[in-house]
């Protein structure tokens, strides 16, 4: 199974591609799309969205994983977060992927097993478990990395779960 | 010219078709787009961007004008709200329009002259101007509405400034 993980952003959306095959986890392609800050705000979503249906149509993941934000502060700054995700679930949905949702939270807890983890072992886990030799950059990558692996890993669990019931 | 009023969200979306002809409006079509809550999120978020792409087939508008809303408590749905807005944003720049954003102070200011004018104000203001026997329901269809008498009066400004500037 391909999964897309994506941590989104309007300036720079971060995105992974991980396959999972049994238990291990191979990264395919990571990257971030950026979009410069005195574009048009309409141009710039769609910018975001006709990336992300292009790398959907190379890379075919079979799900996408997105991380849910949550800022406590900055309200104009969840609008237009949110905008970004909005168009980037739609090219998703429009390709026919499940879209699960993340929160940090679940995010850490899936990869370093500590819902209270520091960001740099979150990305210290993502190269350990991703087999690379470096964390990649910026850490929108290595964030949507996570996210993938999440997904992976929850995927897993709902298959054990399937598995268990079907005893 | 023919606007599109769009006040966002993702349970109710308010929409308004008004055509400007010199200094009259004239209301097109308007209601409102309506997804299921216990619907998935992305599917709901595909459902108002389909809408939004047919309505603007069918009725052809030559600008986008929508609400910027700010909310300060709820940061949840500042999230959901903003998804809504970045596909319906996308639709429009997809078809090519100007997409106009305002406060609900530029909204009050251009349709009621006052920033702190009370929603029935502006409600009523809206069937005053567009000569509608009763004020449009939802509350969300009106405020599409007030949004595109918004756009109109600020490209009529706009107009003004340009040939002013050519004397």
């Amino acid at each position: 199974m391909r999964i897309l993980g994506i941590d989104p952003g309007i300036a720079i959306v971060g995105f992974g591609f991980i396959d999972k095959l049994g238990s291990k986890l191979v990264p395919v392609q990571y990257g971030s799309i950026q979009t410069l800050a005195h574009t048009d705000p309409g141009i710039r979503l769609k910018e975001v969205y006709d990336s992300t249906v292009q790398l959907i149509e190379k890379y075919k993941p079979d799900a996408m994983a997105i991380e849910k934000l949550f800022f406590n502060r900055n309200v104009t700054t969840a609008f237009t977060v949110g905008q970004a995700r909005g168009v980037m679930i739609l090219a998703g949905v429009q390709a026919g992927l499940p879209v699960g949702e993340y929160t940090p939270l679940q995010v850490k807890q899936a990869v370093v097993g500590y819902g209270k983890a520091e960001k740099h072992q979150v990305q210290e886990m993502v190269k350990i478990l991703l087999k690379l030799s470096v964390v990649p950059k910026p850490d929108d990558v290595a964030d949507a990395l996570a996210v993938a692996i999440c997904h992976a890993h929850s995927s897993n669990l709902l298959t054990q779960i399937n598995e268990a019931g079907k005893r």
